[in-house]
């Protein structure tokens, strides 16, 4: 399958290959136009369409806004200060974080208003939490566990500070505290405690994000809502603070304002689009999704092209992490692309492709999940009508602690 | 499956958490001696025990000796200077390098006995290479094109030295120019290239290595090199250099030697092991192969227990990689670890596990395929005796270039 097939993938030779040091060196400032050729990048290279990122971008906040809802977007997609606050700058009101590392290493490139989405379990994690939200007043902490609950509070108040929580309600079986009653006790805990003030509550539902058929989504991440609408219900009834009801992705968008009282998205993946979101479908009926465009691609070289009804590039598990979905080569739908091995994509195609493929010519990829793969990378080239306007340092790349 | 059934799960409550800078920030020197408990690290934390690594090291050492072979390990897997300088002055004679910038990331650590396995085909990379070679006279580059050979050659002569070169020659269909013929023609064509001087040829056959059975491997990879034996006869004949006949793996070690001429091993993944290593089988007919020590883990963090047979960690795909095979915990067979999820292991078992964990106990895991998991890896924890001895940076992390 591919979303694009109308691309390009023919590339003038000799290639002459640049770095991202070099690309760097030649920038006069974050907006710098070294103008080369995306297909002369040194290759794998981790390229974004801007053109396509930043219609995905208004596409998202247009959409919210109609339906009443504003946009936190999970930093775990893009890792990349400046992408953060570009979404800052057009109307988001936060980004989330899913690791403390994550969130110290955007903090200290300047970005803000983070929600931690997940709990800091170590006395190191939670010290170092609350010194940044000591530092940064927009900072919120989820918490799912009792005695997380007043380890934070302990670190809270020897820091000096009352810090913004809050709590992060399961849906489905992997993160956060069960709906019901456990969770609204969590909640009413956190109000008493002198050194937290309880925000609201989160309700991320991971699962349903690649349900395939909207219908079906619609339906599947509604009902999977229902305990958390009764927590949440729960929670108003006590008094407690509930300005705060965050959680939706890339997949539920358009849906999660069925939810009453619900009021951000957590949406990551709507920047780049990949393998696996192109397949869940449109409320249109469309079996692509064709909500956000695919912004985020691999460019890879052909490194042989010897072998029967075989191309290997040099963009293997390393360039493109999980091999489920395949990639996508973009104007080649007839190309089964393999990554499982560590240095080299394997591509094996039964009907002849849109042009013979030379040893040194290039392909632009279309990656499996965007997520893993951005972390692959230490920059990310930001692309203009097939130029390099900007490189990007992935700023918390590799931050999974 | 574990291979080490008889490790530690429990940990002592509280962990403080330690981070990779802070160990550093009291390191003396390389082998500085923190001393921390692995339980009190950070996680995911990407630790080796050194003690079997080095078990690891000397062994093959020893077996290829015995069996009149060199070792060339893969810095692949590794890409840590440290290492490859360990591997150095163990008897190693020289390090092979996948990708440029992983040989200038490690040259510039100085590591500099290289053999790049691959081509470079962009005029930038190839003009990089031979800078590497003008002030390192023992790095070789691979040639598996004659339009690249001449190119080679030229950026050799440009930079007034006489380049060392390999043949890669296929096996299988994935990367090489394949063996017979053009194979034999391109070798002649390097040794009249005045600005190349032809040392041999390279074999890497990447499919034989987890075939499982040794005797169905061995069979298969002896069957697999009898192309490239022949174009080694015939490179001999002529009057060819074959001074080095190089490729193997930590799957053929003990059993290239079968392969008249062959000169060294290319193994890497001997040191760490894997999920992916351990069900391939041993030469004594053991269904795990036991050669070599799982001296390679992730520890990981409990960050949920309240669902039924379930337990979820802090490291999913961007900790782990590939989700296939699964990840092993240590000390709990019964476990199928799940790292599907960005930032979560999702972990079921049907039996009950050997003890109750709570949320912030850890578990140390084998991962399923080495190489790319350390590519996620700023740095790694070297363990001996369950402590930190020393903190090494992962110098080629993300050089996929």
């Amino acid at each position: 399958m591919s979303a694009d097939a109308s691309a390009h993938v023919w590339i003038p030779k000799p290639v002459n290959g640049y770095k991202a040091v070099e690309m760097r060196a030649t920038a006069v400032d974050d907006r710098a136009k070294p103008g080369v050729s995306k297909w002369e990048l040194d290759t794998p290279a981790l390229c974004v369409d801007l053109d396509k990122m930043e219609k995905n971008v208004a596409f998202l906040q247009a959409s919210l806004k109609k339906n009443g809802l504003a946009s936190r977007p999970h930093a775990k997609t893009h890792k990349t200060a400046a992408i953060a606050k570009y979404q800052l700058s057009t109307g988001s009101i936060g980004i989330c974080c899913a690791k403390l590392t994550e969130a110290e290493a955007l903090v200290a490139s300047g970005v803000d208003r983070i929600l931690m989405t997940t709990g800091n379990l170590s006395a190191g994690k939670i010290r170092r939490a609350m010194s940044i939200r000591k530092a940064h007043p927009d900072f919120i902490q989820a918490v799912d566990y009792e005695p997380n609950a007043r380890d934070l509070n302990d670190a809270a108040r020897e820091a000096g500070i009352i810090a913004d929580v809050v709590i992060d309600v399961a849906v489905g079986t992997r993160s956060g505290i069960p709906a019901g009653d456990g969770a609204l006790k969590l909640a009413q805990l956190v109000d008493t405690l002198p050194n937290l003030k309880l925000r609201g509550m989160l309700s991320y539902d991971g699962a349903v994000q690649h349900a395939k058929g909207f219908a079906n989504r619609k339906a599947t991440a509604l009902s999977a809502m229902e305990p958390n609408i009764e927590t949440y219900n729960g929670m108003k009834k006590s008094g407690l603070n509930t300005e705060i009801f965050s959680g939706g992705g890339s997949g539920t968008y358009n849906i999660m304002h069925h939810v009453p009282g619900f009021t951000d998205v957590q949406a990551g993946s709507y920047l780049f689009m990949d393998m696996q979101y192109l397949a869940i479908g449109s409320e249109d009926g469309n079996a692509v999704f064709t909500d956000f465009a695919p912004s985020l691609t691999v460019i890879a070289t052909v490194v042989n092209n010897r072998f029967p009804r075989s191309l290997t590039t040099d963009a293997g598990a390393k360039a493109l992490t999980l091999n489920v979905p395949t990639a996508g080569v973009i104007g080649e739908p007839g190309i089964a692309y393999n990554a499982g091995s560590d240095e080299f994509g394997v591509l094996r195609f039964s009907s002849p492709l849109s042009k013979e493929y030379k040893i040194g010519d290039k392909l632009e990829v279309i990656v499996p999940h965007c997520d893993p793969v951005v972390n692959e990378y230490d920059h990310m080239y930001g692309i203009r009508n097939g130029k390099v306007e900007v490189v990007w340092d992935v700023t918390a790349r590799g931050c999974s602690q």
